[in-house]
This record gives structure tokens, C-alpha cells and sequence, in this order.
């Protein structure tokens, strides 16, 4: 047997979430079904992440196990043929015996997408969510407290399963880009980017970090962003921006597993 | 009663194409229902271009009749707050008495996507038409001999209606973007944007055209252009592109009507 890792790309819309369930379309599900078939035997796929029903991806790290002896160009053609064109295999490479991309993972970059104006445009109603005009100078005073290792008892889902709530943020860039059209807003319409990196996350981790620098970007000193923090309290937080806005642009690999990553 | 014009951005994909059917969900149908309900009147609405299944537009030109004496914005909240997302109305305004889009039309500006790759990236699955990789110097060469005033008849659909094959073509670029991300494909995958406007269009006429050019972009000599045209046969031309590849991106209608299509 050899393990063989991927490096997976996906429009979430279609599925419900990366993690396999009886009954449901999932990203890990699909691919066990091609993998199988391909496999001619029953196939287990294991990812870096496990993202929510409708988030998407740009760079996914899997794995998993196969008697095949095909080249890594030949699984790429081969899983692509076989999964819905939702989901897409950029590459695959030969990994060290039972890889595990989850203990692999030293980083992730997560890209979250908001629509300032009265109605998201077509192209991006399943891409971003939807917030009024907002204070983005506001907003990126307040990210600032964020950086940092941190307890992020206050940005974790109240189900969160992980050990320690403790985790280091590297990067929170918010940026803004005006579209060429005009769309139905008082300024025109916008396009606003949350760019986000850390070595680990905590589940709805960004999203709560999104929902609630939105609240910044419509009026709450940025102070305050510093007291959440330290309430350690998920009540002080703001809402779980939709899962639609989020997109795991890169998980990050061990260097020491394949250069997975690297582009 | 007064006529109120419309500028409409819409996502083609859950659509079964611009004009009403019984039975299919279409763009003017919902937006039939919408002011049908809003009039509290059965409504009939018109549009500048009756684009096919799958295509997306984001400047739509469309006019209905209403009692109603709401303000533009009102009805942009009114119509969006009726439609289902992939459905937009950007603008609305007071337009001449039974204002004919159709006929108000001096132009369109139609782009046609196609990706260069193995997969379409999953974002762009319909979006975008998939091709080999192509030479994009020889389909440059090969659409040169197709601006100006022509008869088209090697362009037209075979059930076209339009009494008249001539057409003139004003513009036929053809642009190349990389993305950020590698995708499987022996140049790394790279997104072809045919950007195409004239003063009016046969059926079909920008599909057929792109189709024709990729033949040229897989080695078709530049000079049989010309002889394509010339020979007014359907038959010599390429195939129909895929639908999903080609947005409306602006119906230019004449500025007597309201100044629509300046930005």
C-alpha cells in the first residue's frame, strides 16, 4: 500500500461541509466514493480541515491509502473524471506512509469576503455575505488587538471540542476593492476582503472574528476589542458571519512532507 | 400609468434563459412575478436582449408599465426584495412612454470566458467553457477579419429570424490572465476573456464566433477566416460554444432614453 496526498480545490455550495455524513453530499464523501471505485476497495480520505457546509477552498491538504501504482498525474485525471466538477484535484504526489494532514499542518490562510451594499451581485450571492457601509479604518484598529498569540475563548464555537483555546493570529488584513459597476448602495458598492493566518484555528474561529469586526466597522470603539479578548466570553463576541464569505485559501504542510504548500 | 426602465444583473445558471415559459423559471418570468405582484396587476416586462440558458448579464436593459408612482429607488428595493438573489436590478428610472429596449439597443458588449486547463476551477464551472491550451496569437490574427460590417451568415444560428445577416463588429479582443493558483494543465492553467461588441447581433452570433476562433487556436491557418465569412455557410464555421462561458455586459441603449448605459 502507498499513501498518496492531494492537494484539493472546491465550490462548497453544493455539499454539506467537508466531513462525511450518511444521507448528505460532502467533499470528503465524494472523494471516498471515486477512491473507492477507483481503489476497487473501500477508501478512507483524511483532510487538513474540516470545513462547514458551504464553505469553500483553494488549497486543502488530503490523504489516503491505495494498492494502485498510478503516477500522481494519473490520479489527478482519475479523481477528476470521477467527482462532480465542484471539486477539483490541482495535484497529487506521493506522501510518507500514512501521512496525516491534520498533524501535518503548521498554518492556514482563511480569505473571508463581504458585500457593503443592499443586495450582493449575482456572481457573489453564494461568495460573500452581506453587511451595510462600514468603518473599515475602525475595523482594522480593532483587528490590530488580535494578532498575537491569544486565548480565544470569545471567537470559539460554544460546541468547540479543541484542548486549549490558545492560538498565535499572524496576519488579519482587511482590504477593499470598488467593482466596476455601480450596484444599489449608498456608496456605489464594495467588495471587502479579510485576509487571515495563524499555525492553528478553533472552530468558527474567522467567522466569529468576521462577525464581529463588522460590529466595529458599524460603530463599537475599537477599544473594545481588547476587552472581548480578555472576557475570554463567547456572549461578548459578535454574531457567526455565514459560512458562504469563507474560503481556505492554503493549509499550510510540514516542508518535510512533500513540499505541500510550495506553489 | 407611467414606464419605468430597468438596468438588471443576473446570474444565467438556475435560469432557463431571458424569455418567459410556462413552466421553466426565466428571467423576465420572475421578474414578471415580481411586478405582477407588486402592481397588484398582471405586468408584462421587456427586455433589450433575450438572452439564451445559462447566459449571465450584468447591464440588462428592461421596461414595464406600473400605476404605481414610486421613486426610482423604491423600486430597486421593491423588485430585489421580490426576485431570487441571482436576479438584480441595479438602477431604475422614469422612461419615455412605452419605452422599447429593443429597439432604444445601439450596442452590446458581450464576454465570453474560457479556461485554459484540464479542469474548470471550481468557481468558474459556469463561467467558464473549457479548452486545450491555444495559441492566442493565431485566433488574434484569425479575429481581425472579422471587424467591421460583414454578412454573417456563417455566424448565425440556423433558426436565426433577423431579416438581415449583416452585422457590424467594433470590437474583438482577446485577453489572457493567469491566475494565482497553479490548476492541472501543461502551462498551469490560464483564463481567455473574448471581449466582443457591435451595433446588434445575429443569434448565437458570439458563441459561434468564439467556438470558430478556438478552432483557430488549435491550428486552423489564420487566412481561412476570411473564407469562412465569405462563404456565408454555417457549416464552415466552428461549433456553438457553450453557454455558460458568455455574460451580456452591457446593452448600450440611446442616451434620448434616460442616458442609459453611461456609468
Amino acid at each position: 500500500m502507498q499513501t498518496i496526498g492531494l492537494i484539493v480545490a472546491y465550490d462548497g455550495t453544493p455539499f454539506s461541509g467537508w466531513q462525511r455524513q450518511e444521507g448528505s453530499r460532502t467533499i470528503q464523501g465524494e472523494l471516498e466514493n471515486a477512491l473507492s471505485r477507483i481503489n476497487a476497495m473501500p477508501t478512507q480520505v483524511r483532510g487538513a480541515s474540516r470545513t462547514d457546509a458551504g464553505v469553500h477552498a483553494e488549497w486543502q491538504v488530503a490523504a489516503f491509502e491505495t494498492p494502485r501504482n498510478y503516477a500522481p498525474e494519473r490520479w489527478v485525471q482519475a479523481i477528476n473524471a470521477t467527482t462532480p466538477p465542484e471539486i477539483m484535484v490541482r495535484r497529487a504526489f506521493v506522501a510518507p506512509d500514512f501521512f496525516q494532514p491534520r498533524f501535518a499542518s503548521r498554518g492556514k490562510h482563511y480569505r473571508y469576503l463581504v458585500w457593503q451594499g443592499n443586495f450582493v451581485p449575482p456572481h457573489l450571492v453564494h461568495r460573500a455575505a452581506r453587511t451595510r457601509v462600514l468603518d473599515v479604518e475602525n475595523m482594522r484598529r480593532a483587528a490590530a488587538s488580535l494578532l498575537g498569540e491569544h486565548d480565544f475563548s470569545a471567537f470559539r464555537a460554544i460546541d468547540c471540542q479543541a484542548k486549549s483555546p490558545v492560538r498565535t493570529l499572524t496576519r488579519l488584513d482587511i482590504s477593499v476593492s470598488r467593482p466596476h459597476f455601480e450596484y444599489p448602495c449608498e456608496d456605489g458598492g464594495a467588495l471587502i476582503q479579510f485576509d487571515v493566518e495563524g499555525t492553528a484555528f478553533l472552530k468558527q474561529m474567522v467567522r466569529i472574528m468576521v462577525g464581529t469586526l463588522i460590529e466595529f466597522g458599524t460603530g463599537r470603539p475599537s477599544e473594545e476589542m481588547a476587552e472581548i479578548l480578555e472576557s475570554r466570553a463567547r456572549v461578548r463576541a459578535g454574531q457567526t458571519a455565514p459560512a458562504c464569505g469563507l474560503t481556505l485559501m492554503r493549509s499550510f504542510c510540514d516542508d518535510a512532507f512533500g513540499s505541500v504548500g510550495s506553489e
